[in-house]
């Protein structure tokens, strides 16, 4: 039995994550299924930042780092981030952006390694990595003359034994949606004397993730994407009590100092997490960030990440199912793994042809998701080389009729081959 | 003959530079003396941010990265910060903190300099300059295997000699208000077969640089300071163009690629100063740095920088003159240099005893300055060891009946001994 619009608004009527949605600006018109990439905007957000902006900046300047906990910031929303992914108290911090986290975590992997395991020489990623994840370990590597071996996803197991000092992972596959077994491949590679490194950018409230549990030794992520932080929220970092204070990391700048005013010539790393932070933040970005994480605070009351990862799944299986159905014969794949526990919170189709332009005939339609090229060395044997058309479905905000509207949407572009006329944007993308 | 309150009133009536005050927020019952630690609120900024949230964030999400101009942003305000600087238009991005800037060029600049002369390994620095600048320059040494070389000012252009590959300084010192010489030291720099890295912190926008006359290696500077583009604004980079293509920085991130939407998995670097981009930026505060920035726009048309150099130079005149006339006797010691060419856009004072409480006094009060603790190896050679009352006077928005009445506060805090009863509040501090 197909599922129906009505179907989907019982759905919605019976989904009890459903007031959560009302924490969001969601454009008229448009059904958002690029979460994954640029969050939407919380309804707090502007008032935050406005009131940043006029009393905390305008009124009270400089007193503000004092008064309004502005040095406190990447601590106090890094416990929020914290919640999500499985990281106690005060062992998080937002700062910087992903990539520049990953380089001192990385900086920090690679240095530990050298002491416990000399004699590897190798980090060892997936080659569908998402790129400036590998673009950050090639530097790392040639710096401190170590080889980037990318493989593909089922010869990671393998890989490990080659002489393997770090396993850097993105958990979801920004692609293909795919997730990795975190726990388990963190411990092959602890089994082959590797410590693991996750990137969470896909992560991080969208499905859960228990970083203790799993053992995990260095985490980064994005504030931007499921997080709702806005364009270019700063990012977090995570690492290991174990080895936190074991090693500093090469962006040794003021904030991250054990006393950072007391102006002395020399570093001594802060204790703990605070090493990782580096210069100083932008306050306004910042703000604007806990206004998405506070949304997930709300959500704790609602069955918090568990009941998130039930809906997402639930989106994603309809969108699946749909697809299947009604847009049977338009020579869709499905590159998503169907498994549970190997599926993020998207859902990836391919097509040989027009993939491009069906996703711009979505966007002028309002459905807005995203196109990646398939064409890659990286990955393409994920796809068969076949472009992708990527939908991210953000169980905050995301509905049910949604899900059903866009597959109409996504049907009426094939059948009608409205996809040839589609005009061509500049391409635009944030992972 | 001293210069009395309305003689101020009148210097002030006969600015022509006195308009741009309009431009900003200025808290009532505030004279505010810290815009080289956080400048204050263009007035444009609260609305400026407000449509970036509501409209190109809320309403345009994920299709802003290009209707909104977002990926456009490090270049188009790096540009207008060039204006201030001496460098050319597609020279300089607006990105990331002023320390992660810093390793960036450090980096370029060690690449550049172990292929130039392979033997020589020493970065030279100044003991009191800003420490993080000196952490950011001792984790590079130590993972190059190079030597950090720190000596006071008068011992610069000796070190060189001594096998420096690189001259590392901050332009203007954050605890003295003393501008070195540029050209000269750059000069002296090259004719000792080193590169010279400049940190524009307090200089951007408070006093005239002309990078390509001094023919300066690599720039940085901050973007909250006397550029007023809020807390934790993102910084600046610059490269010569001589220099710019010849290495990649080790922050290879996505946003630094030569083909950023290929999603290749090697790096390629891009072109010119985007190859110092690394992640995503955070727009919210990029765009309230443009604010900031736009106003020196306005203030071309009133003579631009030399106006606003000779009305800082005015003002700190003002100051000196005013406080050794009518604080005399009070133990207050004048750091900054009398020179013009030396002086950067504050005055430092020093006192023996008392100097934390006569800030907070005059914060009290509503006169806005900052304390730098003086018993520190750093620096101590300028100051004797002191303790600085630190005064910054942004010629965008203070004026000389400002620098009149702050002086006269000044003068009851210590003449009525009320910095004795002052309340201490916690340190703040940002450079």
């Amino acid at each position: 039995m197909s599922t129906t619009l009505n179907d989907c608004r019982v759905l919605d009527a019976n989904d009890a994550l459903r007031p959560l949605r009302d924490h969001f600006v969601l454009p008229e018109g448009v059904i958002y299924l690029d979460g994954n990439s640029l969050g939407v905007l919380p309804k707090t957000a502007a008032a935050r930042v406005a009131e940043v902006i006029t009393k905390e900046w305008g009124q009270d300047l400089i007193r503000s780092w004092n008064s309004a906990g502005w040095f406190n910031l990447p601590q106090r929303l890094g416990d929020k981030i914290g919640l999500l992914i499985g990281a106690g108290p005060g062992e998080v911090v937002a700062t910087d952006s992903t990539s520049i986290n990953l380089y001192k975590v990385l900086s920090a992997a690679i240095s530990i390694a050298a002491e416990n395991a000399p004699d590897k020489k190798a980090i060892v990623s997936e080659r569908s990595n998402f790129p400036t994840d590998l673009y950050i370990a090639e530097s790392l590597c040639r710096d401190r003359g170590y080889r980037l071996l990318l493989v593909e996803a089922e010869g990671i197991m393998a890989a490990l034994d080659g002489g393997a000092a770090v396993l850097m992972l993105t958990h979801v596959n920004y692609r293909t949606g795919a997730m990795h077994d975190m726990a388990a491949l963190t411990a092959a590679a602890h089994a082959a004397g590797c410590l693991a490194v996750w990137d969470l950018a896909h992560s991080a409230g969208a499905v859960p993730v228990d970083l203790h549990a799993a053992k995990v030794d260095f985490a980064v992520g994005c504030g931007y994407k499921y997080l709702n932080g806005g364009p270019g929220a700063p990012a977090f970092v995570w690492v290991n009590p174990q080895h936190v204070d074991r090693f500093s990391q090469p962006l040794s700048g003021w904030w991250g100092h054990a006393a950072p005013f007391e102006f002395a010539p020399g570093y001594r790393p802060a204790a703990g997490i605070a090493r990782y932070l580096c210069g100083t933040q932008p306050i306004l970005s910042l703000a604007a960030l806990e206004c998405g994480l506070d949304v997930f605070g709300v959500a704790v009351a609602l069955g918090g990440m568990p009941a998130l990862r039930a809906k997402s799944l639930a989106l994603t299986d309809l969108f699946i199912e749909l697809v299947e159905e009604r847009c049977a014969g338009h020579g869709l794949g499905l590159v998503t793994p169907r498994e549970h526990a190997q599926r993020g919170s998207q859902v990836c189709l391919t097509r040989s042809e027009g993939a491009y332009a069906i996703v711009q005939a979505l966007i002028a339609r309002g459905v807005i998701g995203d196109f990646r090229a398939g064409d890659l060395s990286a990955g393409s044997g994920q796809t068969g080389g076949q472009d992708i058309l990527r939908f991210g479905f953000t169980p905050l905000y995301i509905g049910f009729e949604d899900v059903w509207h866009a597959v109409e949407h996504l049907w009426q572009v094939l059948e009608t081959a409205e996809w040839r006329k589609a005009k061509f944007n500049q391409k635009h993308a944030v992972t």
